[in-house]
């Protein structure tokens, strides 16, 4: 049993380093979604990249297959040991390395969260822009392009890493990138590893790129009578060059659940939750640019917030939606979609799904990051029903075929993991060989993270 | 002759789609920097992605090397064919294919120029942010990894290339990316492509990332008494998240090459030249923060040019500043350079090639887009004089090391080509031969354009 032999090789390199209980097991073996427990046959706990490329180069000998591990919060399954072998906890690497104030970047591990990371900077007058809403670790949020409510503003993790260290599947251990703003030296290594879910290599090493604390900042609510409406405020706002920070849509049943969820009493029809920021007089100036596009498609009850415990307490809510929405069916699980679509298309994209939902007998509230024309149905399962599994992957089936069909992309910013790889063959065509060229060209044997982003 | 049997094999393919006319070979030979000239075996013109991807199948039957060609204007020589074979002009391919207005997004053959786009987009209330100066063919941008003036503000190729068309070594033809504003799915594609130098494949098609036309546009001009003055001033204003749209830096000696050239009449001090674009009362309040930042690091004169002629006449002068510096020294070829740096090193990294320059017989002022840390120090050279060319590529490569050593990369902007393969080792170690694994795997007999970014 080659992966027996490679945990063997293992336990001698690490000592307590390495641990096989089954508590520690079962933790690794779950997710946040519906897929099922898949425990691994080890957890490792690195201290250093060397441990790293010394892990590495002893499963690379024993074909023994490796899949990192953050916090565990991805949402597709993408640190489910599906092919067995050793889940490699990277948060004993948790350590911030470098601030470089002056050039607006750091130098983290990849264990290190982000709500870490901004509660060490917060003395600076910078912060790491990219939010998710879970307190996810930033090599897993890397690792899994990841984004969140803020990247209509200040982009993906694509636009925030600059440079990386990994360690390859033969063990190497190389740097790409720089502390350079920008570079035409080559081919983008940083951006091949960024998204590419730990199949290419572990990531040791990360140097972000920081934002300065906005001067001032103002978060809103305004209601409206369709997504349509809302969808038109927020397309004609970014035209004009508004740079908010910040736009969610809440449909009308995702308002239901945060409602109860979070004692909120927004009123039952879809709402955008904004944020702006900048100068005084620049925020002021984007609010009231919004508010006055907003009243033009209907908007109601735009309310602004700029007291921080306000604007707190309304992302706390915006990031509990989900768990709103889980607390709304006590029992159920949740399927998450995640498609993204041109912003021309979504509010379509939006309405026929949720023509879809209302005719099947699933509940699936809907919210999404329509800055990006990216949205997520929360589509609530009973564990134990398989007709509603089926109905809720039906669903999930056809939002996916739908955003391929307007030109968007079945997955957001969640990733492949487990639950889109079915949907990488439609959504690139040829260029998924491509994906599995590279692939095998950096991991022969294909011993990180298999069975993610390509097949075989 | 392989080379031989594939240019007849074109010729019945193409008619006259191929040219071997002297001409032609000549001018397809040339670059506007100081490399040697080397006329390919013939030019080939296709006009659709299907006769591209016959062109490429034909070449890669007989392993006849192809290098693109946009409009020429690389500094680097990346469209030279030194090993022979076909040069693919894609002149011919220069369409406009589509204007998505609500997504502020476009998509272009790789033929059409930065101007004919921004041109053709001038009544849609849109434009192509990403500038390099010169009028360089979309593809020929993307596939340099292109930036320029704008960068500090809108980014680079990198950010601005939504998804692409591409034909592959082998002659499949493969699709990038989405429409969608983000994506997880996979492996970053398009972003490998960009900047792979016509390595990896051909761009045939490209969807670009379109910006709103600012609603006001403010230009400005402000001397310093030293480029350490001038950094210090660029950098508090950006830690003030004050977003401007340009900021260029020209030393003592390009400020003489320009007030000579473009009849300009600046103080002989250092200067910094800088756009915002935002709303009215942004820019406004943009250009006073500046102001009042720069006044506090000795800046002087600063003036804001709210006109658009006198705007275009700053620009263009700034775009002439090459030919500018080139008239200077009649009869002189300039080698350049294109390193970046990490910002709070940029002021060391000026100064100290300045001295480096000025105890060398070469002339070279230096200009640069501050906001980034990328600068340029044109070298002047004799073509005939060895003497300068050996002094100028000593000068050359001490600031590719210093850069390397201030954590910087040797090519900012204008990418690899000839001029920069010998530093790709020191700036990427063992992440270098991942590219040569990367392009071992996609262009396995290397009929790519042999001889750039990676070697053998």
């Amino acid at each position: 049993m080659t992966i027996q032999t490679a945990i063997a090789a293992l336990a001698t390199l690490l000592g307590d380093g390495l641990t096989r209980s089954k508590s520690d097991l079962d933790l690794h073996g779950r997710s946040e979604s519906h897929f099922a427990d898949c425990p691994p046959d080890a957890v490792v706990y690195p201290v250093d990249t060397a441990q790293v490329a010394a892990i590495v180069r002893t499963c690379a000998a024993h074909a023994c297959p490796i899949t990192a591990w953050g916090t565990g919060t991805s949402l597709e399954g993408h640190a489910l040991a599906i092919h067995g072998g050793v889940v490699l906890d990277l948060s004993r690497m948790n350590r911030l390395l470098a601030v470089n104030a002056a050039d607006m970047d750091c130098v983290v591990q990849p264990g290190l969260t982000r709500v870490a990371l901004n509660t060490a900077l917060r003395d600076t007058g910078l912060f790491f822009p990219v939010d998710p809403g879970a307190d996810a670790s930033l090599g897993g949020m890397a690792a899994t392009r990841a984004s969140g409510t803020t990247a209509v503003r200040y982009g993906t993790m694509r636009d925030n890493v600059m440079a990386l260290q990994v360690v390859l599947p033969d063990g190497r251990i190389i740097r790409t990138g720089s502390r350079a703003r920008k570079s035409s030296a080559g081919y983008d290594l940083t951006g091949l590893f960024v998204g590419a879910e730990g199949t290419l290599g572990i990531i040791t090493e990360l140097t972000l790129r920081l934002r300065g604390q906005p001067q001032a900042t103002a978060a809103a609510v305004c209601a409206f009578p369709t997504v349509d409406d809302a969808v038109a405020a927020v397309t004609e706002t970014i035209q004009m060059g508004v740079a908010m920070a910040r736009i969610e849509l809440l449909d009308t049943a995702s308002v239901a659940a945060v409602n109860a969820h979070s004692g909120m009493s927004f009123s039952l029809q879809p709402h955008l939750l904004l944020e702006f920021h900048g100068s005084d007089a620049g925020v002021a100036e984007d609010a009231a640019t919004f508010g006055e596009i907003a009243a033009s498609h209907g908007g109601t009850g735009f309310d602004r917030a700029t007291r921080t415990e306000d604007r707190n307490r309304l992302w706390k809510m915006r990031h509990d939606a989900y768990y709103a929405i889980l607390a709304s069916k006590p029992g159920h699980r949740a399927i998450v979609t995640d498609v993204c679509v041109p912003l021309s298309r979504l509010a379509q994209a939006v309405a026929e799904t949720q023509a879809d939902i209302a005719a099947s007998p699933i509940t699936g509230p809907i919210l999404g990051h329509v800055g990006d024309g990216n949205f997520h149905a929360i589509l609530l399962i009973d564990p134990d029903s398989a007709a509603d599994r089926t109905a809720a992957e039906d669903l999930s089936h056809r939002m996916a075929l739908r955003a391929l069909a307007f030109g968007g992309t079945c997955t957001g910013e969640h990733g492949v993991g487990m639950g889109k790889l079915g949907y990488m063959a439609d959504e690139h065509g040829p260029g998924w060989d491509v994906m599995r060229q590279i692939k095998a060209a950096l991991d022969p044997d294909g011993i990180m993270n298999p069975g993610k982003v390509v097949r075989g």
